[in-house]
């Protein structure tokens, strides 16, 4: 069995429709990759008794728990302390990160507020910010990382190695212009049925040229078995009378 | 107190990265406007038993549980039984949808999997679909919507005005260029203190300019104290020798 994922974003600016999230896709192309599924994803508020109860809840019940947002010097960032809280340690200096932080600020701007981007859960390892320096951190299975996409990203390849994987998951898509759902629902329904190991979606798409149809997206792990049902989904948009198009519309 | 929503994204192509979400923001945007903050959202896979359990949790746990996806003709739309099995009712066909869609469709082209479409869970509110006929549904606090977002968001305005709203939320907001987090955390942390019916959100950007600062972000439902912060917030910025600009950056 393949490991698994959850992700946690932290941050009131996504939950009010402000931000436009841009990290749970890159998170979910990415750990599909490396074989960790993503089984389940939460956008949470900066409330400190929600943030520590869904990290008790989700690391229980997921291999990898990834949260973004949340880790800056400001009132609202409360992601650390919270984490510690969760584990039941304590949160203090980390000393290592403490030094790398103040050798990159300017002289006399090294506060309060900035000092506090230098404080971990007892027990956490930094995961390096090579943007602007103040660490995200794992502890456990649970790893934490910054909102902001270019450092979230950065983050995220500097922690990937360490992630135990499991199989990649393996795609194959047909899509055909003007095919509809409904006309190919049943004989979907089958094919689906004689390749239990793969996942068989069907996705209609409209793009803005008014061009439509339905994308037919199969994944697993076993190459062969996805490639043969991709086979069998190929055959059905044929024998309907369209033309299968390998791969996704663009 | 106003009321509170949650939204529940049914869908395995958003979970593996296949697709961009685009539902959520345009929720959590128009359900701020009408007073019914969005306090969680968890994106979940198309798994009957996963479906079932999140329905049962949140319904009981939000005023309002608005779903996106799972609702078409194909074997991974299984949104509507599941809710029917949440609620313990029956799903069946509703007479009044499948009259609409068979007179929608091509004669003939009424399939098993089309007529599928028609069936809700006993006592449920069918929501019209202007673009493609098959309905989303009410159901007590549970109202379920399409993942395609030009149909989703024509369903959320159909089903608008019957949700019972609360005091709008209203925002203000100042940002100022080369600002940084770092300099404003504390002095900012104590407005926050003086104005605890409000939020106060600090949110660094960066252009593709390279042009950078901070956002800051004051939200409540009293319009004279969400002011008064946010003029706080603006005599801080000037304090400190930066330009306060009104409203979030371009």
């Amino acid at each position: 069995m393949n490991p698994t994922a959850c992700i946690l974003v932290i941050g009131n600016e996504i939950l009010s429709g402000r931000t436009q999230d841009a990290n749970i896709r890159f998170l979910a192309t990415r750990l599909g990759e490396l074989g960790i599924p993503v089984r389940e994803v939460r956008i949470i508020p900066d409330v400190r008794e929600t943030i520590v109860a869904n990290i008790v809840e989700l690391r229980a019940r997921f291999d990898h728990l990834l949260t973004t947002g949340g880790i800056g010097p400001t009132h609202d960032d409360i992601t650390s302390p919270c984490v510690a809280e969760a584990f039941g340690v304590p949160w203090e200096i980390h000393a290592e990160s403490f030094a790398k932080l103040e050798a990159h600020m300017a002289p006399g701007s090294f506060n309060a507020a900035r000092q506090r981007m230098a404080m971990l859960p007892r027990g956490a390892t930094p995961i390096d910010n090579p943007v602007s320096v103040a660490p995200g951190f794992s502890i456990g299975n649970v790893h934490v990382m910054a909102g902001v996409p270019r450092i979230m990203q950065a983050m995220f390849e500097t922690l990937a190695p360490s992630l135990r994987g499991g199989r990649p998951t393996v795609s194959a898509s047909w899509h055909a212009d003007r095919l509809l759902e409904g006309a190919i629902a049943a004989p979907l329904e089958a094919i689906q049925a004689r390749f239990d190991a793969v996942e068989i979606g069907s996705y209609p798409y409209e793009r803005e040229t008014g061009r439509r149809g339905v994308s037919l997206v199969c994944k697993g792990h076993d190459p062969d078995t996805v490639h043969a049902a991709a086979d069998a989904v190929r055959g059905l948009i044929d024998s309907l009378g369209f033309v299968p198009i390998a791969g996704e519309p663009r």
